[in-house]
């Protein structure tokens, strides 16, 4: 078992290279911050993507969009964390701001065990 | 069954209510927005307080003491809400600022059935 501190630096470091990856990373990147039987549920309410091969499906979507990300607050508390980051998405002359708020269940080995993004079209600005 | 734009309505109104009793409201004030079986864990890591008798405990903590209390950021998806607030504790010449990031799970009537708060002692800042 880790001391409290320790696990505080995993998790802090586990979300930022989780934001550098939404930036620069690829699906199989991310995929790899997760555990084999993690969810994610992005936005929340909307459809539960469970186990590392839907969790992949879903981040195939940005594979190939020009973005960047910025982390604005993190919180860190127990095995969880929850931050608010900025989600930059460029195609052409469109650029697309989203705001979420993600929560991460995280286990013993550093990996995340559940995602929750919290966000809605009130969250993102189109210019 | 209310559409989305009332459901989204309903649990802003309810976190803003939340925020103003956390700054001016009593432990009784407080639990009125609770379902009788929700849970309030807080913080994240920390014991988890069941039931409307355990959660005006907890909440019991801040009566009498001088507070304000600000919503930083807001989402809200499905039933549930994130958000960052600032809580700012006077007692004397003392002044503590908590900024926590705290998410909740409504029910069908609009009350919550589950609070979990990230914050740890990184969050809080004394002068």
């Amino acid at each position: 078992m880790r001391n409290a501190a320790d696990r505080v630096q995993a998790i802090t470091d586990t979300v930022n290279r989780y934001i550098e990856l939404v930036a620069k990373g690829s699906a199989d990147d991310l995929v790899e911050l997760y555990a084999d039987d993690a969810t994610v549920e992005d936005p929340v309410g909307g459809e539960v993507h469970i186990g590392r091969q839907a969790i992949h499906g879903f981040y195939s979507a940005v594979d190939g969009v020009a973005r960047e990300c910025e982390l604005v607050s993190l919180r860190v508390a127990g095995n969880e964390a929850a931050f608010l980051f900025r989600l930059t998405v460029t195609a052409g002359d469109h650029r697309m701001v989203i705001e979420p708020i993600d929560v991460m269940v995280f286990d013993d080995r550093g990996k995340v065990t559940a995602m929750k993004a919290y966000w809605s079209a009130a969250n993102v600005t189109q210019g």
